[in-house]
């Protein structure tokens, strides 16, 4: 449970903005820089994953445990391996409560993927 | 060149926005959103990739040849593949101009991607 391994941008100071990254338009990334982005983004580049990440996004009260999803055509085992590696790379957060872990999406994240995909206003 | 498989989020009705996606916190995705998604998540997954999608992105003039590109610590014709593999995944877009190939990332596929991640206004 505590041997995961979060992302540095899960970690910013209290109350800051995640440090990680600027907008990919707005110079080259450096190597640490892309090793944290491209963290997050291959854990969404798995159509399993993707499904279970939105629904959970979208699920009321935006939590869900396993036991809410059950249409994304994989097995439950599955579901719950997936529901990991988004927690693993920083994408989830979960607490257990009773029978079930409940998975949160980190709105914290959804701000830092966003900004990296900023478009420049010159282009807007 | 013709060969390229291309996102179907690259290929609007004139004018129109890209219709794939809604925003991941919206509804659960489909398979197939999932699918198309996914494919945009997993190409910029990599950090060499998403390093040089960063290069291209954030290079004067919005688009950038493999001889401007020298400093993300591989090879040129690693670069290249790259390049190309971003292409193939409908990021970028390329032009051949005399000997060298120009990238330009496609302005529709950061606002599509941006808009995954956009986060509902009551959690804003």
């Amino acid at each position: 449970m505590s041997n995961t391994k979060v992302l540095p941008l899960l970690e910013p100071a209290a109350g800051e903005a995640a440090p990680c990254c600027p907008p990919l338009t707005e110079r080259p990334f450096t190597a640490d820089e892309a090793e944290t982005a491209a963290r997050m983004f291959k854990a969404l580049g798995d159509p399993v994953r993707l499904r279970l990440f939105s629904a959970v996004a979208s699920h009321e009260g935006g939590e869900a445990c396993v036991c809410d999803i059950s249409d994304v055509g994989v097995s439950q085992p599955t579901v719950s391996h997936h529901l990991k590696k988004l927690k693993d790379a920083g994408l989830l957060s979960s607490e257990r409560r009773g029978t079930w872990v409940y998975y949160r999406v980190e709105p914290s994240v959804l701000a830092t993927m966003g900004r990296l995909l900023a478009i420049p206003s010159s282009a807007a």
